[in-house]
């Protein structure tokens, strides 16, 4: 794992195909802070190629200007569909590819084991996560729900890696 | 649509997270000639990020040697788990990824169109898909499954488009 004078940059991917949520989160002597986070959104009447390469390129954006050493990425276990699931795996392709792409060590996470990693137990609600995700990084404010989802998945990282 | 002096290069991709299938055929006054074709394996102890960093490296290089100017990708409609479909749905991500990111125009055909396309009825077997592209090309020797398969994408795409 790469670390840079004792503290770990972690990309964390919320990937969808309409919205992919991303934060960034350093970890530095057990303590937690924001880098940055947001979403990048799809247009309604982008094709999935198209959707794909602004996944693509706006992750990599994300990755030269933020530099995380690290991505963490939600798996997905719940029972959607095959169609759905499909069109999850495009967009997840897509997010992990920009993440490897560039050097980064991937992890994937259980959406359970996201939610007792941030909330302290495997059924919490987006709204308890947005919550959880503003107290442990000491935000002002909630960030939007993709991008808590994303920044959620990044602390369940923190959280169980031993470094630093 | 680009075309150079009359003729069309199609790159056919059958993607899968064991093996990827992919295929380039000329179009030309309304006859076909095989370019090039190959599969793409990945070796069975790589990670789900290395498997789609070799789909996307390695049809980026087919892209790059055969410069074809669309992609036509087999469409999944089958009844597979969600699981399946996700795996499925990730590296169908990386290969349209490796097409658009190189400029191509990508296409989606059904399975059933495929079939239709290259045997003349939609159930044909993987067999008879084989052996009808090595008759429409030419070819002395019949090409692996994977491989046949993504050349009988393209001749889909070929057969349904206008141009030359």
């Amino acid at each position: 794992m790469v670390t840079s004078g004792g503290c770990l940059r972690i990309l964390g991917i919320d990937p969808g195909s309409r919205v992919t949520g991303y934060g960034v989160i350093e970890k530095s002597g057990g303590r937690l802070s924001l880098v940055s986070c947001g979403v990048i959104k799809m247009q309604a009447q982008l094709s999935m190629p198209e959707r794909l390469q602004v996944i693509y390129n706006g992750l990599s954006e994300v990755i030269r200007s933020e530099a995380p050493a690290v991505a963490a990425v939600e798996d997905v276990f719940v029972a959607v569909n095959p169609r759905s699931a499909l069109k999850l795996g495009h967009a997840r392709g897509a997010a992990v590819l920009a993440a490897v792409q560039h050097g980064l060590a991937v992890f994937d996470y259980t959406p359970r084991l996201v939610k007792q990693a941030v909330v302290g137990y495997g059924q919490a609600d987006k709204g308890q996560i947005q919550q959880m995700v503003r107290v442990l990084l000491r935000l002002s404010a909630s960030p939007s729900a993709d991008a808590a989802d994303a920044l959620a998945v990044a602390i369940c990282h923190a959280n169980r890696s031993v470094l630093p």
